[in-house]
């Protein structure tokens, strides 16, 4: 019950500093900016900031100079999934029980408005280091900037994506191709978000390490669990249609391992991370709760 | 004759960075890499990284510490080009006398490698800001890289983008939409390009005010060519097809202005970008040459 209170008191306050830290609706052109907070405010789960936000805690950072971090991660996200969203990538009409972007305002502008997603959130992380730049761990933020970059690049969440999309033209079952495309594709992201909140925080090098791993086995169990939802899960909850992986072809666990299989190995991830988590030495309640939580989520 | 070889000189020098700075056409996944050097070696002026570099030169600036920024000047504007070339948005089958990118690698591919060409910007931007945290200027730089982001967000270059869609659908004769969209869709990358450039090289205030409004007026001459070109140019040289913003009923100086007056235009912006450029009390042949260049372009 306390994981879901906090939880729900993090996302209060990202949504309320993403309130503050993108355009207002207001500012010309009024349109590209009522496109950017329609995805940014769509219902989205906050993972990728409360991880980043819960890292900080859990190394004693100060919020405040993390949250601008957390956000940015969070317009990264929303970017991609509106481009992800697009007719000429996986053309879906909803996303989270609403008209995906384009439906709303059309190809071009969702095209832009994720181009703008992402554009502003180099610009928060570059105005934070510049307002940064005589602090202490500066260069700690730099790296955390130039990590997260590189996390969603080419050969980042961009290329998981890219795979994603040739594996659909030509399926085939191959693990290594499925894990590629999971590694980057969503795991990438929630590595640097975790990474990110640690490194603003000053963890050492060893504790950096650990909780890299946590990150990474949490992000496998998330695609895990992603891809059994598609098969399992409720369509009301999910906000979005069922049974989509299987329609497109999409190379998932459960189409390579089978779904008891798949579902064995979300449960080792978690293990696993929690494991590392705690190699940590550090307090780490509310990771270890939302490990376990990514296993059992029904949406 | 001196400023067409050093021209060439920078174009190769840059393009050479470019080749270094770049993924490399093997690596994983082959397909986004080649479609991402297939656009930034399609035949480019490289106007942004040589006003860069050449104001850098003149404010006695470290070439080897400002290329990279250059290149990734390069790198924003050509992922601009490829966006706005989409079937979604202006749906340009040609540029520079290539087919575009979503011609040869489809339009998924185009919209991604795109989005990883921004994003390849902002990873070489936030390098050279780490590898440099030691530096004594490493406050214009973090200035230069804020901004950057700034002048391509949609207050910026997309904003523009965006205003130049909206007025297709709904042509106005509107001076001050005009305004707006040259002044961002064009104006803010060149300008920042210019101010990179000088923030890198340690320009005081003054300096960097006076080259700001060179800037300012070059790229408004470049962009009033811009137009002229596409009427009187000769479709040969330029590489795509003129008339078409006639045809898409685009906003243009010559559409508000006429063709001579708009001339007369672009010979006063450069008149008064030479005037601020000789208040720095540099020394300054080459942008000089250049801005006059702007004014006599054929392509």
């Amino acid at each position: 019950m306390e994981f879901k209170s906090k939880t729900n008191e993090w996302i209060e306050e990202v949504d309320s500093a993403l309130d503050q830290l993108l355009i207002a609706e207001d500012v010309p052109p009024q349109v590209i900016h009522h496109a950017m907070r329609y995805s940014m405010f769509a219902g989205g789960k906050r993972l990728r900031p409360i991880l980043c936000l819960a890292t900080a805690e859990m190394f004693n950072g100060d919020k405040t100079k993390v949250m601008p971090v957390a956000c940015a991660l969070e317009m990264i996200h929303t970017y991609s999934l509106i481009h992800d969203d697009l007719p000429d990538l996986d053309n879906d009409d909803f996303r989270r029980g609403k008209p995906t972007n384009h439906k709303v305002y059309g190809n071009a502008m969702a095209i832009l408005a994720g181009d703008a997603l992402l554009t502003h959130a180099f610009e928060i992380l570059s105005k934070e280091a510049l307002a940064d730049a005589d602090a202490a761990n500066n260069k700690q933020r730099l790296q955390a900037n130039y990590e997260i970059a590189n996390a969603v690049s080419s050969r980042g969440m961009i290329g998981g994506q890219v795979v994603d999309i040739i594996s659909e033209d030509n399926p085939v079952k191959e693990p290594s191709v499925l894990r590629y495309i999971h590694t980057h594709k969503t795991g990438d992201l929630i590595k640097t978000s975790v990474r990110s909140g640690a490194l603003l925080s000053g963890a050492s090098k060893e504790e950096l390490e650990n909780i890299t791993i946590y990150a990474e086995k949490i992000g496998m169990a998330f695609q895990i669990t992603d891809d059994i939802l598609d098969i399992e899960g409720d369509q009301q909850e999910l906000g979005k249609d069922i049974g989509s992986d299987e329609k497109n072809q999409k190379l998932t666990f459960p189409s390579i391992y089978g779904l008891e299989k798949s579902k064995r190995m979300a449960r080792n991830a978690i293990t696993d991370a929690i494991t590392f988590l705690e190699k940590t030495g550090r307090e780490s309640a509310y990771l270890k709760e939302l490990a376990m939580y990514i296993l059992t989520r029904k949406k």
